[in-house]
């Protein structure tokens, strides 16, 4: 149970364990706190937040939990303002989608409560964006990765921990680097492949017909490429070195099988494509 | 209304096709023909298909209509094998994703009943393949694309647009040359992008936890990495000219994004995001 919890960023994100803690009865009062009143007042007239704050030095002074769910573009700054005005027993966590650079920013800027920050990703979402889209079930089954550091406070992780149990999810813990590479992989690389694809499309001259006649599979496929593109760009440049990485072993491979269908190669083109159909159909 | 109609291939698309005909009795009789005797049992099993027989030249003799539903890599031999014993007044058409290619087959080997053709290809499907898979609303308001060469006979060409209405789908016509190239960008580009993602990530040695920890958008993005092998390969390799033009154009694209990571430049990563997010949301 928590006291007061405060939410900075309430989008679908944070707006959506704002709705699943009120649900599971495991928060006292909520408080929303982001850059633009207007935005907060719909939140809270949706009944997300139960007050909200565009200042962010009074929304957090009295807060027991704080959930950091804005762009992670915007940590260290963050990190700065909240650092000298919050209670001593605060917990602190946030949802960012990349972890190394949030512990950056965190250990630059955070400097007298480290121990009381448990970096967390819930690995959970869907296209849309904004608190209109914020549901209590976003979280019901899906996988919520810690990345505790070695001074982490382990009250802390615990109250963090018990937060996303409320909010229906499991909780796994990732070393910060195996994170990001994971998430790289299974995350990253596809939307940037995906918003590669439309914009190669938009760009060619039939692209009306193009879209027209796009399928069920072409739809599934560009789903990602709807994300926010504010919230990508900065996990693009956050997790640079690992994107990079994916990007450089992916192309490695696209180009592999453009060669073998330029040459007309078969057996490269067939074993390509059963691996992946069993990896697929074995994994997901 | 059909009285015998033939079909070639009785998986997820032929099989679908037979049961939305006889849905909509639309249809007398229809024979399947393939390879398999076992997997013909099946469909007869099922009710897919009244009678069955892994002899082309039988299966298809007294048919009126015959829809070549099998992987595109076998149109050339089943051109050649049905030219000279079907009806003189019978309708061919195709399900195949490519279309160049399969009318070269049909040119040179349907010789005698070339106006007869009716070259087609059903925006529909799924990731799973096998008459199992099969299911009578697949083409519910989807869209066919015929493609008539100049000499196609008018009455074929609307015997199989009244079989593809009575089926629930939408008709439309295109060139030969334009459908090759708007598929290779929605459908061909898209699943050769999928299956080579999944094999980069089956690759890795943290492949165990790389799938753990995919969330929805991921399962979204690959569904098409599920399809089957064998038909992929083959679309590849029928429709390699227009692919390899897309595969180059994505290839252009992704390394001006994957440049543009690695400088930082957030103006080039969130104009492209923008555009690619505006394009799928008007057009999808």
């Amino acid at each position: 149970m928590i006291n007061k919890l405060c939410i900075i960023g309430v989008g679908l994100i944070g707006g959506s364990l704002a709705r699943a803690l009120k649900q599971a009865e495991h928060v006292g009062h909520i408080i929303g706190c982001g850059r633009n009143a207007e935005h907060l007042e719909r939140a809270a007239g949706l009944g997300v937040v139960d007050s909200y704050d565009t200042d962010i030095t009074t929304a957090v002074s009295d807060a027991d939990v704080i959930v950091l769910a804005m762009p992670v573009g915007s940590m260290n700054d963050v990190f700065a303002k909240i650092d000298p005005v919050v209670k001593d027993t605060v917990v602190i966590t946030d949802v960012g989608s990349v972890k190394g650079n949030v512990v950056r920013a965190a250990q630059q800027n955070l400097v007298n409560r480290l121990d009381m920050f448990v970096p967390g990703h819930p690995i959970a979402g869907t296209e849309k964006s904004g608190v209109e889209a914020s549901f209590a079930e976003l979280y019901h089954g899906q996988r919520i990765i810690l990345t505790p550091l070695e001074n982490t406070d382990p009250n802390a992780t615990r109250v963090i921990t018990d937060m996303w149990h409320a909010a229906g999810a499991e909780v796994s813990a990732l070393s910060v680097e195996h994170h990001d590479e994971v998430l790289a992989a299974t995350s990253h690389l596809p939307h940037a492949l995906a918003y590669t694809l439309v914009d190669t499309l938009a760009h060619m001259h039939e692209r009306r017909e193009i879209f027209q006649f796009a399928a069920g599979g072409f739809k599934d496929f560009t789903r990602i490429a709807s994300s926010d593109p504010q919230m990508w760009h900065d996990i693009c440049l956050a997790n640079k070195d690992a994107l990079l990485d994916m990007l450089h072993r992916y192309n490695d491979d696209l180009k592999h099988l453009t060669d073998a269908i330029e040459k007309g190669d078969s057996e490269f083109i067939l074993n390509m494509f059963n691996r992946a159909k069993s990896a697929r159909d074995q994994n997901c």
